[in-house]
């Protein structure tokens, strides 16, 4: 079942260590078949160097294993939330990538610093609020999920212009219109996150670049007047 | 004697260099056989290119040595008080590692700042008093292990919830239930004292992250009910 | 046509993966051929790994595609007006390297703080000016070139011997005498600006170095005088 | 002529790089003959990667080229100056490696902060005083070696006790007994630099460590009571 997306799904979860993203078991990939409403995820805890694309779990929206003997990432309820809540979201990303992680941990948005920033997202990249206790005494890894889309529907972002978000004291998320997408995603979060730390140490106070920068290099690369890359 | 232990022992010290916990010969990793309550250890100043698992030096609780031409890591004294203060320690881990030293050499315990620290560390990372002139004089390594276990009596801590502590202006000691445990914390250790370094710089001042989450997470790896990882 | 040079190019362009300088598709180097006028370069979003020799790009002086089937980059017209502008330069390197695009994110001028610097920059690194809106509106590549040439006319620098240069809030080209050249000299300006960095950090306030030693520096390696390196 | 010598060299330089203290070729280890009274020394800009054991170049105290066909290091007179004054030191190793330049650019003594330096160090690493506009614009690199043993003098410090120094506004040099033992330094420096970086970010104002910890440490690796490492 789904052969080809585990394959898929577990070369992008491979791709966390080549990007230098995760140390141990600490991230995730998934992705999911709208066709058929199932996700695709690592499993929990197993180590990147001994996973093999059929230990790759399939859930479905409900969370339930449909396929696979390992127990999913304890994310999973958290990954399923996004696809249930935004349907342009085809893959999605945690991890604790240090810069990132430092930022989630300060509570503070990263600031919209440069182009590098928008190439990829249009605006600055959202921290998400703490959850509170009973959220975290109650579901989780659930609540997780649902801190973070409080945001982006308080704030009208679409997690495809803005594919990414730092959760309070914890991690990342990424997005993507598959899971390389949110890999991807992923990786520029964390080296954004390296030159925002830099620039405000050289420069206190910065402001933010300008909006009309932030429009131009957005939409070089993103939309129907995209110039950027190679016609498809 | 022990061959095995000894092949895991040598094996956990090629750690150290495989997750950048070393330079040169500064760092060592020892295991004990609860059974005989023999030790095995890195002998003092080889290089990890040229050890081999039969150098690996066996030392009894009293440190002499039982088995091995080498000498053991000068720093066999410290790990054996380990060993004799915290039954359920079965492994320990010696590092200059450089973010955590940075740490110790400023004298700070490792604030909890998030899910990272909380999902192996329960409560901030200790960082132990500088020893006397007396102390460092006299027997120094076995002092320095007494003034590490002094901290933790006096703060009622657990070596295995809170399985790692800076040594003032010196550099960190992680414990494990086996060799390959303390090697794990150790990386953990560095990595978290690198974020922690990072969200400082990033937002001044920060509090910790919240007690709850602390529990939540530390609970959700670790104890009868946790849920992270495969079932065994 | 022009087959040296664009396997020339192409290994230039690999050369900025190998100098830690690009993520992604994240720069470009281009060289040009002063007798016909033409302008070798990469193609644009085209990833590092898949990239060969015939895959470079010739355009003109107009900036139209002379022969290749890929479009080139994006950042094309940017390249050009260097080429128009300073008749000594033979090769530019763009590239968003993580501390030199911090100092450009922080709108600041690399201050000359050693000879690191000195043995390849006359003076500070310069940070050219914001584009305005309407400059961003309109022929934004062109436009960024104009108003990196606009800084060097102001200040009367020459690119061979300031041959770099960051752009407020975007990143770093480098000059050279042919592309190899610009690619050394963008590996210099990343390493410069983590000195610059690191150097505030540990001495906050602290003053430029001398000119008498830029002086010496400078000319140990460069003009007529040098004895840096062998006679050719 | 001293072939064994030559080999010796080439693979402390090639080490230069193994170790990440440098970029391009800004580097260069020497060793002496004290018999012979010659010094053996990298050939200047020669890549790494093409430098044979061949090229290395073979020098007098007088700077005066014995063999050869390359010319020496354009730092061969400051190299000569230390053998010169120093006849206890057999190796000298130059680098501008990142974090200990940053501290020689700043113009500041690294303080002693932990074990790690005292291993190796016997109290701070001088940083020696801006050359004068005269001393540079004379015989520079003969004069750069007089500054720093001034500085050595003045202080009553041995190059074997405090086996490295910076040069303001410039970099690093390095001693040791042998040209090995100086690249072994220049490492620790590096990583000592980086450490002391870190440990004031982390706690600025923080005291030196005890300066009786200094002596334990030190002593415990050198002198004839060491006890740490290998009897030989």
């Amino acid at each position: 079942m789904l052969e080809e997306l585990k394959e898929k799904v577990w070369k992008a979860n491979l791709d966390l260590v080549k990007h230098h993203l995760v140390l141990f078991t600490w991230g995730n990939v998934s992705e999911i078949d709208r066709k058929s409403g199932l996700v695709v995820i690592k499993p929990s805890g197993v180590s990147y160097d001994e996973m093999k694309a059929e230990d790759m779990v399939v859930v479905d929206l409900n969370g339930k294993v449909v396929e696979g003997d390992l127990r999913p990432s304890s994310d999973t309820p958290t990954h399923i939330e996004f696809y249930k809540a935004f349907p342009n979201v085809g893959g999605v990303t945690h991890t604790h990538s240090t810069f990132a992680t430092a930022w989630a941990q300060a509570g503070r948005d990263i600031p919209f610093y440069g182009t590098t920033h928008a190439d990829y997202f249009y605006g600055d990249i959202p921290c998400a609020r703490s959850l509170t206790k009973e959220e975290i005494e109650g579901e989780y890894e659930k609540n997780t999920g649902l801190v973070i889309i409080e945001r982006f529907r308080r704030d009208k972002l679409d997690p495809i212009e803005v594919p990414g978000v730092l959760i309070k004291s914890h991690g990342v998320f990424a997005f993507g219109k598959d899971g390389d997408g949110s890999v991807y995603n992923a990786t520029v979060i964390e080296e954004v996150a390296k030159m925002a730390f830099l620039t405000e140490q050289i420069a206190p106070g910065v402001p933010r670049a300008d909006k009309f920068m932030m429009d131009k290099h957005y939409l070089r690369k993103h939309g129907k007047n995209a110039y950027y890359g190679q016609k498809k």
